[in-house]
Parts: structure tokens; C-alpha cells; sequence
């Protein structure tokens, strides 16, 4: 006799649009007594594409309602079901520690729902942080590497892991191409600026001599195009004329933190659907 | 021969939760051939009640439809079915113009879909920026009559026009119980203050003894109980030390035009569920 | 006998920084009998520049105060004293209506100190809704013209008028540099964008494209590069994926609006300085 | 032969408003051969206050400089010089780790001028938190005893470490007049609502319950009213209908951190005045 474990898990569907797929997928998911505990869609009407994330709370027969699902719906159809509930993460960086201490204690404290893997450095500076928090950290360093070379051993030490996204907390080298393939729409950075202002090196500096009067931060997918991955989440701040580029840096320390941490609860809540260089987040 | 006219409407939908209830109304929906423009649902888990706003394209058989899903929805639902598009409000003023600018604004230049049949003041002042707009403007003046004689004179004059809603734009009186109960659910007001701090008269002078830092305003349903009614919407700015109790009324006329009009945005696509003191927005 | 009028002016000094200047403008203040009743003073560190606005109240021998403080400032000082109160402005605009009607409503109503002298259009399309604030609306159309004598003919019908700022709420057309040098730090344009992100044409399609979760504008004082101008004021507005090019274009509408109406009220009050492509807001 | 050590510090003023103070506060700082970094100065004209904050840079004889403008000053003035830079805090705390962490965090790594001398909880659950910054932890524990003597053993143990600053963060007990009075102007608290709204327990569920769109946090003064002391810093963040108040919680916590860490950071600069409820924030 199976066991009835009363589990939740998140369908999720990508789809061209038709008439009847809300109908045609709840019912399925009403056939195997499943609940609906929340049920979001949207349809972009432009390329007539259709993306639902039903979070579903009952006994699951993961295969038999995948295949009822492929029976009705449309060719070229992505469809994935997860279970809902904490995730995985492994943290790059560099030197800088706001980001990286934001994480470390919402993991530990509250906030997030996620495991902190494994923290891996570039540089040694937060080593001390980290163990702190009684979590590894692995020095990579890139000194006398080629990029390929050091992103290669950066990948080889992230797989030990087996990270469900890999986070970059202010990790201040581009990746190449192999290493973004590697992970496709698992790697998560936070750019400081408002993308697409201030793309590449030392946006602070280029804000504080164009002379805005916000600052920002933007928490996004990274694709094979520096700064152009999928945006998540962004938010500024409020600065004046007293604001030198350090002043600029300090406050915008806060921002960084907060839209990465905001948009990783979505991500990790899988709410986020990739598409095209756009993201839907429900 | 029935004409095959492509309409949009709006279905809503209140009623328990259950098992089913997407499934069996997106069906309905699918089997009339309408298409689903877009569909929003949620449930309230604390009292198991369940929302949802179908937007619907074709051609519509609105009997028909209704009785299919009269048969299978749970007992005690609340269901309308109504066409999408303009909406036609009465507004109500005293003396202050920001509000009722927007709002003629808007309706005349975009950005609302609204039509304003008429304005009612219970004092003169605004009655030539409201013929301006080519807006028949009625005076309806409190003076020397009791609250309730001076009410039953403005639904007189309201339901000349029958608007589907009506709009307090800074009418700076408390309304009696047989007004709001006139209009349920139908009364929109804009509150200066970020409701529930500065309950009452003036309220800016309430937050600048009070040394606030922020300033703000709500729009909400009006019920029986002043200033306690559904939130719809709010906003705040940040304020220092610099302003006076006059500051902040300049600059928060600013929040209390756009939180209104933000508000009647979403209550005109008959995005706003109303549900004991909250309201639900999609 | 010199009648004695009391009246409030604003003195606005740039200089090179030196010990004791704050001491000895506000010690000829203090000579002068005048009162002061605000004083705001900055100094830009890594140039060596000081800024200074004093709010004076009394009565003004101008020519003797000026005397005595050339006397004491350094060369190269640039001061100026004008009366505070309100200012007078000619708005320049296209289509759109809705900065437009903002200006006219605060005029009219309250909310800027701004007399409004009229309003040029290089279409129709908004004589109707200046005329209804009773302001002159001239139509000074580009149609078979070079862009140098569509301005010159712009030049001289805003000339007429002898504004103290040239205010474009929309208006839709790159100035030449002849006009931009007619009216040195006086022309003041909105753009609907967060600066410097989707300068140029369609910016909100361009934001729609690149997929932001942010929209904003940006109010600049108009210099020889087009959208590159000292920024004076700059917000945005969240938005998601529900948002289609139009939908932010709508939204952003109280943005722009918001944003030039905050700018304005500064720059009227002699509160912004320009310094090389900076603004100091005090 | 003295030496000629080159000093940072700020000088305080506030008396009664008069003709010619600015003149004569920095003409004594000339005539010191003080540089002015910055000065800052507001009079609230309401009450005839005069405030000013000079940043002063040079060698300092700080007994002269004092006299010499007590000399000057107006009966009733209050005014203070002290050293620009570090400030030192004791923070108490409860159970909550947000706002602990990201002092600790701003402390370690930058972000704000401040040494955390000690952290003092009612409760054992931060302990390991704190010490893994190499910071001392003290139980002062309530249990068993009055609010006095509980008050009294805090008092003791904070006064061990003469802090510039007591900060409460999320330390979820009233305080006794006996301990307030103690530490005039110089204790400081994040309360979990945008003030004056939900004063009192649980925040979050009295806003959950009125259906509020936005919530915020408080950082202020504490004086003998609970909740009501003059208000530092304040923000908000939107929320929706999906919230329920654990989410509001959680998300709150975010702008709890934010809000406490931008007052210390104006506190610890001391660019705060308290003056009656209210601040004067430079």
C-alpha cells in the first residue's frame, strides 16, 4: 500500500496560447484531487504566449499528471513541477561584504528561504565573514589564469554543489560565455546601477559625474551580453548634491542589498519565468 | 439570424473556496468560445473565500452563460458579468481644485477611462473650472439645512446622472449613513493622510505637530465609519523639518491627485474586490 | 524722503571657496539691517567652488549692497539679488496634454509661483485647452521650415513675452543651439526617461524592449546636447511585466508631470545653482 | 611650543533667533582660523529658534573658541563642540536578529562610523550572533523582576561602556521614566510602523487587520511616551492583498534595518537636533 504524503509542489507552464489552457490544466490538476493554493497567468498578448505557476497541495503522482498534462497541451510546451520549500544556493564574490551579510544572516535568521552552499571568493577578504556563519569558503583565486582557466575551476568547485541557482553578491568579474551556459537562467547578479544607465565599470562614479539624482541597483538573470541579462527586480534611492561618488557607494550599499534579497525571494519561490530578455514574476 | 458582435467583458467572481472552482468556470468559459484576455484569482486561506476577475473576449450569450455557471458554482457566490470599457462617475467638491483638475484632465486627455457626467459642490468655487471642461456644475449648498436634508438633496442631484460611481475630490463633509448606503461599494474617497494615522480634520496640521517625516494620502470606499472604509490605495513623500504645515499640504496635493487617480484607474477596469474592510486588486 | 518698503530678495553667490565668507556676506547682510531668513551654503570640495543662497528680509539699498560685498568677494565671483516672488514663464509644448494642464492648473489654482504668459505650440491641437485657462496660445507651426527658422520665428514670438524661464512640457522637437544659447540656464525641459537610461526617441518603447522594472523622468536644464543637460530633479515608478509600452507611457504620464512640477517650484524659488553639468538644489 | 595638530569637529548651536548670528558664530571661527567644511542652519520661524551646524577644520582651542562665543551668543544658548568621527553605541536587544545584524555588519565592514562597545539582551538568543563578531553579549534578564529593578540592572551594565548612544534594536520591553531620563536625547529606537499609525503591540497584525496598501518603520527618540518621541527617519513599502501579516512582517523587517541604520548614520554624524517633538535633520 503507498503511503499518502500530503506534499506541495509549484507546476509551472510555458506554452503558446490557446483557447481553453486554464480550463484544460485545472481540471487535470481537479481530476488528480489536487488543490490550487494559488494559481497565477499571463499571457503576453504581443507573441501570444501563455505562462501559468500553480502552487498545488495534495498526493502527488508526479508522472501520471505530467502525462495528462503533455496529452492537452500544445507542442513546444515547457512545463516543470517542483517541490515548493527551500533552495540551494552557492554565493560568489569578491571583496565586498554588505551583500554577502545580508544573505549569510536572512539564511540563517529569517528572510530566505535558502541554504547558503558554499561561499567562493576570488579574493580571501570574506573568508573570516563567512566562517563566521559556519558555512565554507573556498578561495578560487584568477591570479596568473587565463578567464576560461579560472572559470573553469570556478565551476568545478559551484558542481561539488550542486547549487539550484548560483548568486553573484557584488563578484566583480564578467563570466564567459562557458561558464553562463553552464548554469542557463541560474545565475543571478545585482548590478549596481539602474540598468540600463551606468552599464560596465564604476557606476557610481559615472552617476556622480553625470549628476543624477537617483541611484540604483538591478538584480537580474545574466546572460552572454555583460548587463543585458533579463531584469528581476530594481529600485533607487533619493541623492542630492552633498552626495560625493563614495557617498553614492555607501548608500547605494543598502539598495544593492535589498533588491537582490528581494529578488531572490521570487526566484527562489519560483515565481520568475524567463522569457525572451523579459522576466514575468508572479 | 442573431448579429455575431465581438464584445469584452469583465466576469467576477465571489464564492467559498473549493476543489475546482478555476477549473469548472474557465470551462464554462472555454465551451461558450470566449476567450480569456486575462485572469486573475486568488484566495483568501484565512476565511476560505475565493476571488477571481475574468476578462473575457467574444460573442456573448450573457443568460446563458450566467445559469451555466450558476449550475456548478457554490451556493451563496456573487458573480457579475459586465461590459468592459468607460466608466461615468459624479464627482463631489468644496473648494480645493487639485483633485477635480486630474480628474477633468484625465477624462477629457486620457488616462482615465471615465466619463464625468456632472460636479456637485456645496460651494461655488469650483464651478468655473468645472465649465471650462464643458461639465455641468451643480451648486448644492449646505447652508441652513440639517446633514441629512443636505444629503438627500446631493442623491437627488446624483442620480440624475446614474453614475456607476461617485467621487468625493476633497468634499470636505462626513456624509450621513442613508448616503452611503445609497451607493454600496460605490463611494470613493480620497483621504489627506496615510489613513490610519491624522483619522479626522486636518490632518497635515496633525502630522507637522506631530513631526512626521513622511506625508501621504489613501483612497478608499466610503462606509459608515469616517475615514474606516476599504483602502484602495496609498502613497507617501518624504517631508523635513523645512516645511510647515502649509508645505505639506502644497506638496501632498500632489500624492492626493495621483493616489486617486491611481485608485479609480483600477476601480473603472473593475480590478477593486471589496471583502469586509479590504479590498482585493488585480 | 526714502520710503522705507519692506521686501524680501534672494542673493545668490558662486566663488571660489575661501576662509570666511559665510562671515563676510552675512556680516554686510547684517550692516545692511537686513534679517536673514534662510541661509544655505555648500561648498564643492573637489573643486573649490562655494555656493551660497540667502533669503533676505528688510529694507535694500541694492546698488550700496552689492557695492560692499564686491568689495569683499573674491574675483570671479559671480552674485545676483533679484526679488522673491513670482516668476513668469512661456511653456512650449506639442501634443500631449498633460504637463500642459498641470502648469495651468497650479498657476491658476495654487501650487507654483508661476505666472504662465503663453503657451506656443508647434500644433493645434492644445489651443483649446490654454484658451479655456484664458492664456494666449499662438501657433508657431515647423511645416516647411529649417529647424534654424522654425526657432528664430519661436525665438521671437517667446521673446515677446520676456519670460524668466522657457519651460517645455512636451514639447517634442531638438532646439538648435542658437536657441539654446538665447536663454543660458533658462529653458527647462522634461524627458521621459531616468536619465541618462533611453535618451532619444520612444524611450518608453525602449524600456518596454530592454524589459525594466522601473520608469521615470527626469526635468534638466536644456544645454547644446540633446538629454544631456544638468538634471534637476529625477523619480521613477515601479512596473511589471502586465505593463506593454503603452500602458507605461500612460503610468509615466504623473511621473513627468510630478517631476517638472517639483522642478519648476525649486527653480522658481531661486533654490537651483548650475555648475558645470550639475545642479545644486538648496 | 604647542603643537599643531590638525582637527576635525562640529560645532552645535540653538538659541533664540537674532539679527546678525550667522555673522557672528562665523567670524569667531575666521577669526580661529577655522575652516568652515560645512555649515548647516535653519530658524524655525514659528518659535524664533535659530539652529546651526558648522563643521569646523583646523587647529583648535576649544576653551577660547567657546568663550569667545559665549561672549557673543544670546542668553539661553545652547551650544557644544565635539570631535567629529567614531561614535560609540550599546544596543539592547530581545529575540529579533535583522536589525542587530546589519549593525554589526555596518560596524565591521563600513557603512556606519560606530564601535559597538557591547549588545545587551532580556534574552539568551543573540548571543551567538553577537559573539561571532567578537562582541561582548550580556543576559540582563526580566524575569522575576520589577520593571524598575529589571531598568536599574540594564542602566548598570550599559554604563560599564559610556556609550555616546544607547540603540534599541527590536528590544521589545517599555522602558521606565527612571532609565529614559537617564540617558537624555541619546536613546534611540526602530519601531515597526510608519508613526503615529499603530502605536503599540503587534504592528503588523493591527495593519493586516485595517487592510493597509502601505507599511512602514519608525527610527525616534525615545522620551516618557511610548511611541511618541520626536521622529528621526521614516519609510514605507507597498504591499498588496497577498500579504498576510507574517509577509508584512517579514518584508518589514527589511525597511526596519533601513530606516534605523539612516537615522544612526545622521545621529552618529551628529546632524540631528531634537528640539521640543520634533527634529532638525542637516
Amino acid at each position: 500500500m503507498q503511503s499518502q504524503i500530503i506534499e506541495r509542489k509549484v507546476l509551472r507552464t510555458i506554452c503558446p496560447d490557446a483557447k481553453g489552457l486554464i480550463a484544460q490544466i485545472t481540471s487535470i490538476c481537479f481530476r488528480h484531487q489536487l488543490n490550487i493554493i494559488q494559481n497565477n497567468e499571463y499571457v503576453d498578448h504581443r507573441t501570444g504566449r501563455f505562462f501559468m505557476r500553480t502552487e498545488l497541495e495534495g498526493v502527488f503522482n508526479d508522472a501520471s499528471l505530467l502525462d495528462d498534462l503533455d496529452s492537452v497541451l500544445p507542442q513546444g510546451t515547457q512545463r516543470e513541477l517542483n517541490h515548493a520549500g527551500r533552495r540551494r544556493i552557492v554565493v560568489l564574490v569578491t571583496k565586498e561584504a554588505h551583500c554577502l551579510g545580508d544573505l549569510l544572516m536572512k539564511s540563517a535568521y529569517g528572510g530566505l528561504e535558502v541554504d547558503i552552499a558554499a561561499v567562493i571568493g576570488n579574493h580571501e577578504t570574506l573568508r573570516t565573514l563567512v566562517e563566521r556563519f559556519d558555512i565554507p569558503f573556498h578561495l578560487v583565486s584568477h591570479e596568473g589564469l587565463s578567464r576560461e582557466q579560472h572559470d573553469a575551476n570556478m565551476v568545478a568547485q559551484i558542481d561539488r554543489y550542486s547549487p539550484d541557482y548560483v548568486v553573484l553578491a557584488k563578484y566583480m568579474r564578467v563570466l564567459t560565455p562557458a561558464f553562463v551556459q553552464h548554469y542557463p537562467n541560474k545565475v543571478i547578479n545585482i548590478h549596481h546601477s539602474f540598468l540600463p544607465a551606468f552599464i560596465g565599470a564604476r557606476p557610481y562614479h559615472q552617476a556622480y559625474e553625470r549628476g543624477v539624482k537617483i541611484i540604483g541597483a538591478t538584480a537580474h538573470y545574466v546572460n552572454d551580453n555583460l548587463d543585458e541579462g533579463p531584469i528581476i527586480m530594481q529600485d533607487v534611492i533619493h541623492v542630492d548634491h552633498t552626495y560625493t561618488a563614495d557617498d553614492m557607494m555607501r548608500a547605494g550599499r543598502d539598495v544593492e542589498k535589498n533588491v537582490l534579497s528581494r529578488a531572490l525571494y521570487r526566484v527562489l519561490a519560483q515565481r520568475v519565468f524567463v522569457y525572451g530578455n523579459r522576466t514575468i514574476i508572479f
